[in-house]
């Protein structure tokens, strides 16, 4: 049994009755009625020591700055907004206090640019150091944006530019909460995910909730100058780490989707297709006909 | 800088002002603004190899119960109901599928027991096997019990039977969420805390939140089947994972208290004092003026 079977598994054991839940497991975060106006946003993610950074190159501070804008990312791709983390941290016992200060400066620091209280949390000792966030968010229910809400020929946009995010991007990045909410604002997306594993496979996992394949445009995907220069589409499609927006258009209203945010771009790299395959198109007329998974990422 | 003065920094660092907030970093739970008559309430907290378990002899079925039951632990010590709760595992890449199984075995009994939607939750590669549970709960306005509003003379009240519990029932209690409510409902608690580090520890806790001291009469103590047979009192006191709940009344109420609810006891123990220290006292008059701590737990 591979992740997918196990996250499968645990989707159709874990299916809940419960009436205020809008959406179980499978999107960026669940989402919950609120009030009349709102839903509230649950979600959780973690950094490990080995897997999402390392501990000898990485300092705490970027280690905790990293845990809570991951999380905050989530949010982002709900079109939501970040309020109260609670913040569970694993560490050997012989770590000094100025490791737990670091890593809370950092977490402090991003709370502080997007107004989140930290409410809780919990220390824990580990052999291996983490940092696990729970994030409460909340978003207008005209506003909320799915995974699993897009159609055929809707277009497919990115914020940002992709690719070499882990040199330094992962530990820098600032969510796209801004971003996220003009956009809605503009015209509300017919889907929206965070890019954490890398284009390739989150557009796949858009396409696949929405019941859809898609095909890119290799040509159109903006690569950032950190890529790799031995090829640098595959490190925009592959590396992941990016924390940009994957976000899908009616073709209809897509004129309404500006080139820029403030200095952010936005790029149209493709389409959905009724057909459920993962086409990435080259200039010269090539086709790829599915993409390579990276690996099985257990992230 | 020791673990005390860490959660002193952190709670220092992270005071919020959000006026939604009515109680952040150091209770049981958080407790958040939800509707009229309704706070929401979140926790967390973690069970990790070798620290709260030993993977070897322990099975996933019952790691994964421990992991959703220190959690709900912690809603009943509010007086509040469990509602979602988002599950965050981290384990090595080679472990078997059969593991995550037995591990969402486990956390399913007790969500069912609980009526607890798993709504989220993550995966992750870490070479320590960890779960990671966020709560969210709510409690009626009217009902909740804080540990930090108890008053000299309260009379100190613990459910069931205490020590021993790291031999069997750390993996098999059942949390207190039925006895929390009706205890509020016969007389509001002053205060009330559950004990996950030993009575000893908790006791301290929660006098110290209230700006108390205690005096605990060990021959009152109800010890467990369980407790270490060459010195049951010191077993009640330390072994801590018992799961039970310890409450102040104000003694002009604390004849409302039954003896039993249902098959469990309910045994006064003692009182907290203006003076903030933290004193056991004997059938044969002496007093041990501190109680030794058990270790710096990290847990």
């Amino acid at each position: 049994m591979e992740e997918k079977q196990i996250i499968r598994w645990i989707k159709d054991h874990c299916a809940t009755k419960q009436k205020q839940v809008r959406v179980g497991i499978g999107d960026d975060a669940a989402v919950v009625e609120y009030d009349k106006e709102n839903y509230l946003l649950f979600t959780t993610d973690i950094v490990v020591d080995g897997v999402h950074f390392i501990a000898k190159t990485t300092s705490p501070y970027q280690v905790g700055r990293k845990a809570l804008s991951v999380n905050i990312s989530d949010i982002a791709a709900m079109g939501g907004t970040p309020l109260y983390a609670l913040v569970s941290i694993g560490m050997q016992q012989k770590t000094k206090a100025l490791v737990y200060e670091g890593i809370y400066k950092g977490i402090l620091e991003m709370a502080k640019i997007f107004k989140v209280g930290i409410i809780g949390g919990n220390l824990s000792r580990s052999d291996v150091l983490f940092v696990d966030i729970f994030l409460i968010g909340k978003v207008r229910k005209k506003d909320i944006v799915l995974r699993s809400t897009a159609k055929p020929d809707d277009l497919l946009f990115v914020t940002g530019t992709l690719g070499g995010a882990q040199k330094e991007k992962q530990f820098s990045f600032i969510p796209r909460i801004k971003e996220a909410k003009i956009i809605i604002k503009k015209t509300k997306p017919s889907a929206m995910i965070d890019i954490s594993d890398g284009l390739a496979s989150d557009a796949k996992k858009l396409a696949e909730a929405s019941n859809c394949g898609f095909e890119i445009e290799s040509w159109r995907i903006p690569v950032s100058k950190d890529a790799d220069v031995q090829d640098r589409i595959s490190s925009a499609l592959y590396d992941g780490e990016d924390y940009e927006l994957l976000f899908t258009v009616s073709p209809k209203i897509a004129k309404n989707i500006p080139e820029k945010i403030n200095d952010t771009q936005i790029t149209k790299i493709g389409r959905l297709t009724k057909k459920k395959t993962f086409i990435l198109k080259n200039k010269d007329g090539t086709k790829s006909k599915t993409f390579k998974e990276k690996f099985s990422h257990f992230s």
